[in-house]
């Protein structure tokens, strides 16, 4: 940590600042330049990593010192994350997610290989998903997504189908060997969920639903943590982090679009996230091109642009007829289109030196 | 909702979304103009605000509508939040909260007067925090603010005291009189909470925790619902409908800043807000400078700028050693900072016509 | 046009707007729901697309709509762009270049061939515009990028070289026959700029310098209008109507990332952008991955990405010594890893049915 | 400025820094901490200030530095400008106006009275701008806006009457003694607009049109520039620097919305600029709440707020009658409004402690 003293400060402002760091264990180093003083500051004795400690030194610390008069600014120096952090994981983590449809039974996201993951925003009838998951299984995914807990912008929007839509979903693994991927969106709910998932999604709007992420991380099931509509990179690791530290390793990434001031598309997808995940971070990094961009028509250019950035996954909203979807119609992508997009990622993916497991 | 086609659409594409219409009791009414042709979707027959609707039309056909062929785009007319509305409920609401310190034992939020609530952003000892409320209760503060379960970014920060900490809370209460309010971050702590708080708060995180909003309008409690870092007013007013359609018709909205491309502050706080909820719900508005800005230079302007744009209350966060603050110490005032800052408070409100309760 | 009124207007209101149209030579056609009434307003008499007019209606006329006592709000059913309109003008725009490297002698953009354009951000020596022109021509570029006319955040930061750059650029035309573009950033150097250059660049900080687009489109030059940092796709596709409505046709769109509140790359890149103009607009799109990201180390995937995406040409900053650059060194990528990057872009391009034009 | 190397850099990465400042005549300061190297630049030798430089070093070194091997960030401690900012200039710039409608005929911008700008978006004819005039100097106003260059995002909206509107605004001044306020868009126009106006104003699409700031530098013209719409404060105090480096030390800058993800408003006032800027310039700042919100009907309260905050002037838009208006009709307000918010101004001013001057 790095203290900034603005050009007008004094003798009393600077030592303010060291009697200050001193209380807590910790060591100013002072460097007088033309016009500023910056004060390195050393980190403090004592385990680093431990809790409420980064490098030994308590978050609390810095915002006290932004607050000091005459401080200009506080300029951290070592990222707020270690689990998270490639410098502290130099290899990439691969999750391990069981698959009947695949050779040896298990899917591996984070590898060397590319994996589709797709099926309807929501778990509506069985027939729907059913339908669904037969044609995208058909043509290559191994992993079925569907919510049965949906989070609605408006109390008397679709809510999903609660316990009925996981039976619906593991009924669907049964007959086509794929796993199951579906949200969860409050802490008492997981322990239910895990019974008929093999990963756990945690939505945009539970980024920071911190109870939840504690909760995930108490399971060793995999989790897909979705980034915040707002969310920073910094803030999506520390996401992660909790649930790292509950001891849950099982942890990946999707870019799902932010907000922004553009409103044509209903959020700005950010594919850059997809090569900087992979350098700050050792997690899988997947992304979502339906609620990335909530339109139809751009979701098959926007999967292969994630393809050739380096996602690990796509996780694909398709609907057997989206005029009658219950939940984000106009995101959908019909079955037929799917089937037009597969070949084409096949060739993107090829194009960079990937495969796409498909059995 | 008004559904408009693109200049190239033809016969097909419109019988497809009249067709559409229809299947779901809706009737189109079609025009014709020079350039493009406009579908105007006149209300389902059966009761209106029904759950699952909105003036008889179910939110999900606007999405499929607008994956349709053909279709530029689906312009909602009504808005989508009703209890909320101040068309639905033209009088203001006033929100009242027991408060022993003042005349009639009942302080009124959203009505004539001006209601100052201050605090600790963390309850930390019982010093600090007995400390604190003796003074901002001197300067005139009637509503106690202090937050025992804090949403922290980082898994390493503090997370606050737990029950500890709303027993410290029930105490100051107790002592001086004021009313307490507090963060509430899971369903499961809502009844707890419930047995010592006068106010809920649901924090910016927690905005559109769904589960978490159901079950704060199931209780009766007060509940100050803070924007979501990057909702949309929409979105705010939809959150605010949840606690509403449960029955809860006790809310107070709080504008603390939303997330822009400027740094310099922590958030940038909308004012405008201020205005603007009043002329699209009956809703009180209060505003949070300290979250608002993220520093503590600037909490008294931004403060001054929100009684004058028609603020209902403020929350402050006070701490009497800031330096010492296990949280968000660089956007807390100091007593003393605070004291100065009451007299203006009064003027601007004077100046505005509105009176402070300070007893 | 639509107007829609507030719940509780009265016949007044609805009145003072049809007498405000019927004034103004439009129709109000009244349709009356249950919960509001909406107004269609009709085109005018006279020629569409006149001066002034969009479908025959003033922009103003609905800023004065959107004032008037009890109007909800106003949509615009007609986009307010024509020339640059797909709608308008279905077949693809393909601009022609002339460049001596290729066959035939003419470079096409927004053809079925992908371009790629490199060079360094900014001319700074002839030997450091020659040793990259050399190279980056060596490994397939065909257009050459270099700046003469440099914006500046900074009025000590450094503002190009100014004619002695065009000359530069002219020189290295000469000796690899690749086009070059530059940018020209005001009016009056229009002219001078011409007389180098075989493409104008509008750069981000100019796309609303309506004096300068008019400018250049006084001229039959190709001209390469650059997203502002905060435009809609709306406000892009009216700057270039600007430009198109001066009679210049040649306008080449480029995507190089917006302001966001994420700040660990210069500008979130919007890939998303490359399709959705292809759906509104005829004209080229292309990407320009250094000023989209700021940040060498994703240059790379982000052109991979655009690709994918199906971005008609890579605009890319190629420095032989970054180090010593004397603007932008962070995102310019190095001449080694130029020729790493060809043959992957060759890839993409391919897997997508694309052919990289190198001569 | 200070230079954060990553975790995992070695000997050769410090060293290829600490050759590459020796080069560039800097001296690299060595900090090694647990967890981190940390390279203090102490600055070059030569004098502060001088051209291409900001204490000694080229910005073009901090973007070189932040791509080489293994730097993880570089952090800037001193500020980019010096000029505009308050640790060089502590008192404050009070920018003086003749105007012979007020004692002494000189108005003050920047000290302790609060000045009112009014007048029409546009001028539009003769008499629109003198009934305005008259009211609003009735009212109070000393200063008169209105607009006879406009900037409009779409070709075929009204872009002013040109040189015609700056007589009519003369007319105006000999008039009722009001001085003048409008709008330079273009190098070659400054000294036009310069014979009739007694301000110049650069509008928010202008903020980075660094020839035109250049051009306005040259003169000795009260300056407002406006804040670009996705400007950070550092950004507009740069463009600010580029006026005042030519040796124009009249520069007013204007808070006037930011573009952000909500679209109830045209822009988000950020009233927070007012006390910020404050913080970081000796230069006047004043408000413009009708390009602020883009809302007639909460110009008053977001007028009051600017005034709590402490601004040195509204810029506000009124119009005989915005029914009719050319341009922005929605953000004008009435004259009626006009005279029912001046009691208003009148009293929050006085509550902080200031008066407005009327003559």
């Amino acid at each position: 940590m790095i203290v900034v003293m603005k050009a007008n400060s004094n003798e009393a402002d600077i030592q303010h600042v060291l009697t200050f760091l001193e209380k807590h264990g910790l060591t100013g180093h002072l460097s007088q330049g033309v016009e500023r003083t910056v004060i390195g500051v050393l980190g403090a004795i004592g385990p680093t990593g431990a809790p409420g400690s980064i490098g030994g030194i308590n978050p609390a610390i810095g915002e006290a010192l932004e607050g000091m008069p005459n401080v200009e600014n506080v300029v951290r120096v070592s990222k707020p994350y270690k689990l998270a952090s490639r410098e502290f994981h130099p290899e990439d983590t691969v999750v391990e997610v069981p698959a009947a449809c695949v050779a040896g039974g298990v899917v591996r996201i984070g590898g060397p290989e590319v994996v589709m993951m797709a099926g309807p925003c929501t778990v509506e009838t069985e027939q729907q998903l059913m339908t669904t998951a037969a044609a995208v299984r058909k043509e290559g995914a191994v992993i079925l997504r569907g919510g049965a807990f949906k989070p609605s912008t408006s109390p008397y929007g679709f809510r999903g189908l609660g316990e009925e839509g996981l039976k619906l979903l593991a009924k669907a693994r049964d007959e086509f060997g794929m796993a199951i991927i579906t949200e969860v969106m409050t802490p008492t709910d997981v322990a239910m969920v895990c019974e008929y998932a093999d990963i756990l999604q945690v939505g945009t709007r539970n980024m920071q639903n911190y109870m939840l992420l504690d909760e995930v991380g108490r399971t060793r099931k995999p989790v897909v943590l979705k980034r915040g509509m707002s969310s920073t990179f910094e803030e999506w690791l520390l996401a992660a982090e909790y649930i790292l530290s509950q001891g849950n390793r099982n942890v990946i990434l999707c870019e799902r679009g932010i907000r922004t001031f553009e409103k044509t598309t209903r959020n700005t997808m950010d594919i850059s996230a997809i090569p900087l995940i992979k350098r700050l971070s050792h997690l899988p990094i997947i992304s979502d091109p339906s609620q990335g961009t909530g339109r139809r028509d751009i979701v098959g250019p926007m999967s292969l642009a994630s393809i050739a950035a380096g996602t690990d996954a796509l996780l694909i909203e398709v609907h057997p007829n989206p005029d009658e979807a219950l939940k984000d119609g106009a995101q959908s992508i019909t079955i037929d289109q799917f089937r037009q997009l597969m070949p084409q990622v096949h060739a993107v993916a090829s194009a960079i030196g990937r495969q796409l497991v498909t059995r």
